[in-house]
């Protein structure tokens, strides 16, 4: 059984196109289970009825005309009540009826299953047969769990299918991951190499000098073109996301790498032969290792290497639209935006990734709306007029001008609204009611370095990761002292509040692998510090180095799931202050920094009494507590959905908070996006919260919503807030309240749902 | 940096041997740092000191002798401290202290770093220089990087030293993974293929029919020892889980492979160079296939051609040792299982796996104490004499005479227990000041058939997946309404509860694979059925069919986040229900069965009051909801020692579910692993709990528990157990109760680690 199975789902796989698909399928079917007709039948769920799609027994003539209504027949019923129904004898059926101009009249026997994806029904796959008989259990499962197997497929196929024939679906959304917000109205251009490294020929010559100088040259001019990208990023992306262009400057510099090159020119290859000999052998050696990181960068080999051979072939440069334009990629790498010039790029669309990769981290760091994680096959996009809705993760193919006039009027809207938010950014965060309410920054990946300091009130999440995760190797303490000092020098006067290294989950190191089936239930925060007290360590005495100058920091610990946890890191951080304090104290007293948590695993709510014992202030991690509540990875598009930070179980968990820290008196913040984000803003006001840490570009937004809302009236929707039994009845509460004091404007863009 | 770090790495990671490893780690270092000297220092924590055990620039002599303590010298202040030390002139050094006999005297530079392997220093790592001078940052965070790289590597070769030099660590225990709880003590047998089908030449033949003859008989010789293993096991292992042996058996009779083979004589192949080829043929094609599990069915495609291999070659059939053993492999599997006799066997190790894994279901099912997971090279352990705590999950290899009696002990113990709690198994569940408490059974993948039913007060949960995990497609109506028949059958007049399908996370579909990033946060449970409601609906028509002649069925809904979900389920049911009564109910009136939801999700527990106006029931899955609550993958040897059911967050939930059970009068039962604990049964009695639900293994001894408590007394435990503020206070608070009763007996086993 799994032998057949396996071939037909191996060969629908292999279609080029839906059709394809679909062919295969019937006949594959057919065949399998030696019936005398197979068909497939595809929802339309806008008309409710199906049309037959593809059929193996029944008239040709009919595919693709004929239609049943989803109230007609067995077909229909099969799709109205999402079962299989098998059935001897249609003719004795209270719901049959055939398609004559199929010549469906000489089948008697029918076996019918639905074929849905993700609740969506997508259609009916039929096997019938000339006799009378009843089919089997194992053809009756066989059939459903090819049915079941399949609808991926189907589904994966027939996207294509929609993007090649827009006419036929002119409002058919794409589906992704939102990766950058904003709204991006342009053309497609997919990012292709020009040429392929490894489809060349491999061509000999006598005349070594020339094509040593032309390689010298070539490598000379990869390293300006690289400079030039670091460049030209420089003003959007803060300096520890452009080291990525430094590891690129380190392999043009690496000596064995020109050495080989030059070697095999001696050996009488052209420049450009010689440089796809050593990028292979350089290939075969990452390819060979069982490191999976090491194994990855032969990514960015094959991408320094064809830099390379780009300045050999000069007549191949990429043609980038003249007009501004939505740039569509595979994978969204810092080189490609470094290639663009900013004015032309208005949004990214890429195949692969997460709201947490880096591309979509690239895209938010410059503020271009982005969508990740479409699995289609984006190369279609290309020369297509395209709607990016960074807000939803949505894109539009050569969506109808009623669309399009919709998605003009909203980006109008964005601009006039972020004129207004910009105007208001000095100003103070203080409610219509007098209340003032403390912003926040997070800092680290996505620090904007000259715009936050003045406006927010310190920051309210330090990520130290961000040293750690783009070098070859852990940062000594001299150098992470002097990262702290810088930034807490930046924000002199303001609190910092820097978070112990949190790696593992999606974070990863690339000089220090950890691979497991669970990442987000696994060795990661203060987990992995803990059994690494030496790196532990090293942070600390970088981080208290710089407290000795700047009285501005205060310590947070990740992950914290016990006491045992906040006690063992305690006595860790007390060595280490003792040292720096013997080592670099010259005999003065010192205000110790203060140490606070993060409140993200669920236990922690549970243990906050303890917990209020040993630490000076905590703060809520709102992405990762409603991961854990839920039990569900946002980054996993099959369940994306249901994540939400307004779900019943959230809130509820945030006002036990807020209520336990007053009774324990301990300072509370939140500084997950819900923080960030209006709706999440305004509950959290609603719940007491009066400390939010946000992104930059959020903490304008939010301010701008605080100088209009009243703290008075949103605490009196406390308790109608805590009732919401769901999701959407919170969503509701709140939007209401929005609706009512004029601001849809600021959440439009997260209402595209 | 990344290439030398790599070299570095992969180079000691080649070694055969931990000498080996050091070897290359010093000359590796030394080489590529350019220094005068690298050693490594290996931590005796039992002596307080550090021995040289490997350098490259220090005297070989002094190697594997000269030792120095913790307290003395920079080396054993880099120890003491944790942190690296980086001294320009160790002469200056308070500290200084090196070792003459070594020729330390020529070096003045000093960097060293500590090798710390899950907060255990492994040891330190040492460069010297002759002359005066400070290494820089860059060699610093090299060295740094180095180390925490290289911990889990010398760690795993540490490991095999261990095995292979046990005289020196008599108590020396290997961890692994609990996989079946119990004490076993015997000798290792390693279990290997006798031929290898791969390393076979070809042999051509002329006799074609002699071969044709030879491949029958073999092939028929296999289909008995099939047979036989199928037959060996069915008394130990349920219906369901001995569906495997039929998957074999197909394959067997699959005519296209039997074909293929007799083709291949026919061209003049032996018939075991037949088998070889097609075997080759058949594994290309598997392996070329994207669907993974499918891929790994090669493994069985192997398993099977070797059987047939070894009756081909009869002389080659593996020796079993003529007295007890521990059966050692790298996996486990039924057919090796089937090919033991049952008396012969007293424990399992497995270097794969996890407490979930097939394996240690398979040995928890048999009654086998079982450590899996043991990452080590598990071959060394062939002819060792060993001792399994399948508790703990702990290995000890040659053990001194001291704990072997102490082992013996306890099996002496074990022993006796077990038959006084097989005596009163009969007896009712009731505590010595009267109270009956409720004791049901998980049944499912463990189900001893024929002894539960009159045990047990009914089935807590019944785990639907089986029949679905262990086909090629998914189970037609009809197969699962005669499955559930028999089951609701066989508890004749005590309630069922069964479970729908619950796939996903660590339990995958042959035939409907999921690939997911964090499983356990994924498309689990009701996520995926919802999603696919033609898979639900069968489900819920084929338990409402069995229901109709049986009235001890109950429904219960697995992963539920938030209310719609049991809403959408509902509404499917409801479909199912009716359709069901129209079809099959004759116009008869029934009742129909209970809806109940699993609590697992932790925000389940934030919105009970809107679930108990859904539900009729609710049961705590306290497996998933610790793992949740304590954001971990128990599965995870990394972090597992964070899981614990005794964290007093989950106790704490567990509390309050039965509080709010109580202020809505819904039923609550516990039905994870922690009810069938002695320890996590007795908490839960403190809670006030009457409903536990557990493995009929676990019954027994709970019932016997049960029957020497008082549970007035164990009620005013409570306070102090809400208080208790780690999982080591709830630990002493129980056990200080069992002990007073006089059952430690009861728990030793769990108190191994």
């Amino acid at each position: 059984m799994l032998t057949e199975l396996r071939r037909v789902i191996e060969k629908v796989a292999q279609a080029s196109s839906f059709e394809e698909a679909i062919h295969f399928l019937v006949s594959e079917v057919r065949a399998t289970m030696k019936v005398d007709c197979c068909s497939v039948y595809q929802a339309d769920n806008q008309h409710q009825q199906l049309l037959l799609r593809g059929s193996d027994g029944l008239a040709q003539s009919a595919v693709g005309r004929s239609t049943i209504g989803f109230d007609e027949g067995v077909v229909g019923l099969v799709a109205r009540r999402e079962e299989p129904l098998n059935i001897a004898d249609v003719y004795q059926h209270p719901s049959f009826k055939y398609l004559p101009e199929a010549g469906e009249d000489s089948f008697k026997s029918f076996l019918g299953t639905p074929i849905i994806y993700h609740r969506e029904l997508l259609g009916v796959l039929v096997v019938q047969q000339s006799h009378i008989r009843s089919f089997s259990d194992t053809e009756e499962a066989f059939l459903i769990t090819l049915a079941a197997h399949l609808s991926s497929t189907l589904r994966h196929v027939n996207l294509s299918d929609v993007i090649q024939q827009p006419q036929q679906l002119q409002r058919a959304a794409i589906r992704g991951i939102a990766g950058a917000s904003g709204i991006a109205m342009a053309d497609g251009w997919v990012y292709q190499l020009p040429v392929d490294l490894s489809e060349l020929e491999l061509v000999s010559t006598t005349q070594i000098d020339t094509e040593l100088t032309l390689l010298e040259k070539a490598v000379a001019q990869t390293h300006i073109d690289i400079e030039k990208m670091s460049q030209r990023l420089s003003g959007q992306l803060p300096r520890d996301v452009l080291s990525i262009f430094k590891v690129y400057q380190g392999m043009l510099n690496d000596a064995s790498f020109i050495k080989s090159l030059r070697l095999k020119i001696k050996q009488g290859y052209s420049a450009i032969s010689a440089l796809q000999l050593v990028y292979h052998d350089y290939l075969d050696q990452f390819e060979a290792l069982s490191d999976s990181y090491l194994r990855e960068r032969a990514v960015d080999l094959k991408d320094l290497c064809q830099r390379i051979l780009l300045n050999l072939m000069p007549s191949k440069h990429n043609q980038m639209p003249t007009h501004r334009f939505i740039l569509v990629a595979e994978e969204v790498t810092a080189t490609m935006l470094g290639d663009i010039p900013r004015d032309k790029l208005v949004g990214v669309i890429a195949r692969q990734g997460t709201s947490s990769s880096h591309a979509a981290i690239l895209a938010r760091t410059m503020g271009i709306p982005a969508v990740v994680g479409v699995s289609a096959n984006v190369e279609l996009l290309e020369q297509r007029f395209l709607i990016v809705d960074g807000y939803n993760g949505t894109i539009f193919v050569e969506p109808d001008s009623l669309l399009c006039s919709e998605y003009r009027q909203l980006l109008r809207q964005e601009k006039v609204m972020n004129a207004q938010i910009n105007q208001e950014l000095q100003q103070a965060a203080v409610t219509i009611d007098g209340h003032s309410i403390e912003l926040l920054v997070n800092a680290g990946l996505s620090t904007d370095a000259g715009r936050a300091e003045s406006v927010a009130d310190g920051v309210g999440l330090y990520r130290t990761e961000v040293p750690f995760l783009l070098q070859n190797r852990f940062p000594s303490e001299t150098e992470q002292y002097q990262s702290y000092s810088r930034i807490l020098a930046s924000y002199h006067g303001k609190t910092v509040c820097m978070r112990t290294l949190d790696i593992g989950g999606d974070k990863q190191l690339p000089y220090f692998p950890i691979h497991e089936e669970n990442p987000f239930l696994g060795w990661r925060g203060i987990r992995m510090t803990l059994d690494h007290p030496e790196i532990f360590l090293l942070q600390c005495r970088a981080m208290y180095r710089a407290a000795l100058e700047y009285s501005n920091l205060s310590i947070m610990l990740p992950m914290i799931s016990s006491i045992q946890e906040v006690e063992q890191a305690s006595a860790l951080l007390d060595r280490a202050w003792n040292e720096i304090i013997e080592e670099f104290g010259s005999g003065k007293v010192f205000q110790r920094p203060a140490l606070g948590v993060m409140l993200e695993v669920p236990s922690a709510l549970l243990i906050l009494p303890e917990l209020a014992e040993h630490v000076a202030f905590w703060s809520v991690g709102s992405n990762d507590l409603t991961q854990y509540l839920l039990a569900v990875d946002r980054n996993n598009k099959r369940v994306s959905n249901i994540y939400s930070s307004c779900h019943p179980a959230v809130i509820r968990s945030l006002d036990f908070i807020r209520r336990e820290s007053q009774r324990f008196n301990i300072p509370v913040s939140v500084c997950g996006e819900m923080a960030g984000d209006p709706l999440g803003a305004i509950a959290l006001l609603v719940l007491g919260y009066q400390r939010l840490s946000m992104s930059s570009f959020n903490l304008a937004r939010i301010k701008y919503l605080i100088r209009r809302v009243s703290l008075t009236e949103l605490q009196c929707l406390r308790s109608r807030l805590l009732a919401a039994p769901s999701t959407d009845a919170v969503n509701t509460l709140l939007l209401d309240y929005v609706e009512q004091q004029g601001l849809m404007n600021l959440v439009r863009g997260y209402r595209q749902e």
